[in-house]
């Protein structure tokens, strides 16, 4: 029931991930509705709907509304996932209400102090894991480290990069810049022997490629993959307006159109689909609040992967190994 | 002498500024190689050369530096300004050197707590200040709040803006968003009856044209301005390989060619120039570190702009304005 084109779209994203790519999708939710959606795709009974008298709305109070809606759809996914009953979920709505329901539902791994929310973000060579993207916005170092250890695990095991290239955001290269939060976050990372850590990372190189792995608290996270989108947002209008107001831009952007196309498939949410959460038990994906069918399509595909790699007992190993870390130094 | 193409580039800007808009340049830094770039463009004896035998590096520990090295282009420049007989300056060099420069020789305008940098954000729709672009990496809601009314002054009295709109970054709109930082700098600056403030923005709305004023810490800040600007270089590139892969693609980029290059004209640091410091005594302008002869013009301009302004005075009184927020606060 969750995003702003729900439930239609997501329907229609569920509808496609079962008819496209097999997977076994129930929806949770107003039955009345879901049906609906359903019928106006041929598809009655081609799901399992299960119903959800509730929703939680995008301005509420997450915990709070997770507690007192108890028939929300969020609730009742979080219960079937807890249950056994299915492996893992998407939600396009209430993002702080998903982490919340990971937290006291789900429950975090063993080890972990903090899950936070993998991102994902598009670079000129590929993909780099963005972590935290926005669940965590006061963090301590340790905190940082456990987001960077277990963005590795994501990125080694579901994006199959054989040794990421990790690094913590900062406002330039040299070690004696970014906060002290960020320079006790470098130092023990640079003291870990299982990764390959970069050192800072700053805005502008991001998207280089050069970094698979990008560690930062979930302020400056959520700012930066907000400030990229908004960019390429920008870049955009201005570009239209451009074409719009000359013939011979738009026969130029008319020859151009399928590399445009192919540039927004790299870099649009739609083609990215969700960001998983790190550090609870079961599968819970957060797709973009806008998510079209397609955007769900991508995040069912996206949380059926990662549930199919079993990463629980990595991420686990990994948050102890980044607290580790840290009692090391304070004993040594 | 300072910045990546420096002193060819530094030196032709200076010229072009002289030439094309009558400005009185001054160069400091090695007479000899300042007098042989002059030379090449057939100018010799056309700018007066102030000699310094010594530069502070990009590595360097900018106050370390600046006390150290005595005679270094930087220190013989603030002191030109110090004795009055120059009214600005321009450095695309070490941005850390400009700013205790600023600090320790130029000194704080009376009231302000920490000096802070001025970006210059491009929008769809015009231009935003981003203060502090990355002066001040750990900081006070009293100092953002005072950077916040600096940049409006900055915004009114140098970009015209009537009536500037005011934001703090954050991770949502929310007023429950945020860390301590932003929601104690946030109700601060709604309890100010002077100006227009809007809340929080989020990263995607930067670029918008909503706010004139974007208020955050120096390293948040520099994060954004970076972030922004490889964002804008990633899907270059990415555009860049589509059209080089494909003849029709390549016909559309000739056609969009005069689009492309306005948009570029619009985002690109060459055009905006330099971020001036807010809050000492004295023009001190930043240009970027890959400063070309035009972006050191444009940063010239805008020194130039600056300096006419005579916003001194504005900007105390905006700073000691915000300051007050704070006492009256602790005071009731």
């Amino acid at each position: 029931m969750g995003g702003d084109l729900a439930p239609a779209a997501t329907v229609e994203g569920a509808l496609r991930a079962h008819r496209e790519r097999g997977l076994d999708v129930l929806l949770v939710g107003d039955e009345q509705r879901l049906k609906g959606e359903l019928r106006r795709f041929g598809a009655e009974g081609e799901l399992r709907v299960d119903h959800a008298s509730e929703a939680i709305e995008m301005g509420e109070q997450p915990g709070q509304a997770l507690r007192k809606k108890k028939d929300s759809s969020l609730k009742v996914c979080f219960d079937l996932i807890k249950a056994g009953q299915v492996e893992g979920m998407v939600s396009a709505g209430n993002s702080g209400a998903v982490l919340a329901g990971g937290l006291f539902i789900l429950g975090r791994i063993d080890g972990v102090d903090r899950p936070c929310i993998g991102g994902s973000l598009p670079t000129v060579k590929g993909r780099a894991v963005l972590v935290d993207m926005g669940a965590n916005v006061d963090c301590t170092p340790e905190q940082v480290v456990q987001f960077a250890l277990m963005g590795e695990v994501y990125a080694r095991r579901v994006f199959g990069v054989a040794k990421p290239k990790v690094g913590v955001v900062a406002n330039g290269e040299e070690e004696g810049k970014g906060t002290d939060l960020t320079r006790k976050t470098s130092a023990a990372l640079r003291s870990d022997t299982e990764i390959d850590y970069r050192g800072y990372v700053e805005g502008k190189d991001v998207f280089s490629g050069d970094f698979d792995v990008i560690a930062t608290d979930g302020f400056t996270g959520n700012v930066l993959l907000k400030t990229a989108e908004g960019a390429v947002w920008a870049v955009r209008q201005l570009l239209k307006r451009q074409i719009q107001s000359s013939a011979i831009a738009s026969a130029g952007a008319l020859l151009l159109g399928p590399a445009f196309e192919q540039v927004r498939k790299r870099v649009d949410y739609e083609e990215i689909g969700g960001a998983p959460l790190l550090g609870v038990h079961g599968v819970a994906m957060i797709a973009h609040g806008r998510s079209t069918a397609r955007a769900i399509l991508n995040a069912l595909s996206g949380a059926e992967l990662f549930a199919q790699k079993h990463l629980e007992e990595d991420l686990g190993a990994a948050a102890r190994r980044g607290a580790a870390l840290f009692t090391q130094r304070a004993a040594s």
